[in-house]
């Protein structure tokens, strides 16, 4: 899959706010980061109808983040509109890269990278992505079936 | 310079608190890189001698970072003390890359490849580093000079 | 004005998110202030109708809190929704006090009294609230007159 | 005891770090919390001999804040050093009161009461605190027994 044209499967929209900002009057970038969680969140919940509280909560099925790179192209400041979206690049047999853009009036301020593993939270060992988020994340990404 | 055997410069230690921990007991990674931020200001005002609060507040001078590839390898809990260095992989006329690793006991806990650029605060423009910034980067670092 | 039964002139909601919560899998309650400042920004925006952004930023108003009187009465988990309402309990010359309530399907999760004072973001010292903030929230709060 | 003299019995200090801070400059009263539950997980860790990490994981004790009164006196700016000092106000059979200060060279910036409850992380309820906390609590408060 060519990242150049990322096909983003998922939107959802982050105001700035006045406690995302630093003393130079833009967004600190770990806020970056928390806006990040906030997006993979509502990616399981609303994007792929697995709610991620249940994941994790009950389900204790843990999704750690193992890379992620990240590029900052253009500043953002307080009440700044942000879409995020994400598409899905690789899908492993437990694990799984999301391409992720933040973009505001100007284009594209933000982009990220990310690899997650699927783990038990018992063990924090890595273990196959349950099936119904396995079935999920292929249906929405018209990626073929793959392995890792 | 070969990442695989970075030159570090600067170290710090932070023990990893309460609120750095997410549900599932770990470190979450924003929190990552809120400690980033203080690695880079202990760096600037203890390992530099330039005194991070007055470089972004009377100087006006901004880093704002615009590249950043983290690996997180090993998963920290509460209580674990985090030893942090600093090796400067690049040096250029207005921006500046670091590496930066965090160590537990039980090895590499994350990586992180960090490119700042330096800007001013009333503009948000890149400019050179200020020349006692480049002249303190290029004592400590040991490499020749150089131009982006 | 009587606390026990105050007049809500404002509400929004927010989901506990991941990031909110600590090892105890409850919000961290450092996490509630980030909530409350969300709130406040909310309820000037698009409660008052008094852009926010605009007013801490090209107008330089600030309004600090100095101080915060709080209580955390029921616990709240990832996945649950929080119903954040807001009452005007006092209008001074340069003063304002809030009174803050979050609610869950069980109930009252916390509740805050919130005195903040309106200053210039060049001294940091007090000034009047503008006169349309002071309008806004003289119309909303059905409250008379008053000074400090 | 006279909250107007607290006797203090732990001190820590704490450097304003550039992402505490807000575009106004100074402390983003949020990160205030933040640092308020760094100087209780200290207080216990260094200053009662008690591991705050051993507390809340393996021994599954929870200590939440249930009531949390706050005052912001004066400001504070990137690069001051806060001295944090604690005082024991009250200690019950399952409950601790703690009154903080934070002070910079110009005098008190913020002071904190706060009720903290010790709880089963099992279920949530509250418990009475271990003899070892009770006790340590007891012999560097300089406090009668009490009871609730």
């Amino acid at each position: 899959m060519d990242a150049a044209t990322p096909r983003f499967v998922f939107a959802r929209e982050e105001r700035v706010r006045f406690g995302h900002c630093d003393p130079a009057g833009i967004v600190f970038y770990p806020r970056y980061y928390e806006m990040l969680n906030a997006v993979v969140e509502d990616f399981f919940t609303l994007g792929l109808g697995i709610p991620f509280d249940q994941l994790l909560g009950p389900r204790r099925v843990g999704l750690p983040t193992v890379q992620l790179d990240s590029g900052f192209e253009r500043i953002s400041r307080m009440g700044d509109v942000l879409v995020q979206r994400v598409a899905i690049e690789h899908l492993g047999r437990s694990s799984l890269r999301l391409f992720h853009h933040y973009e505001g009036p100007d284009g594209r301020r933000a982009w990220f990278r990310q690899s997650l593993v699927c783990t038990s939270l018992e063990t924090h060992r890595a273990q196959p992505l349950p099936d119904d988020v396995r079935s999920a994340l292929l249906a929405l990404s018209g990626l073929p079936e793959s392995t890792p």
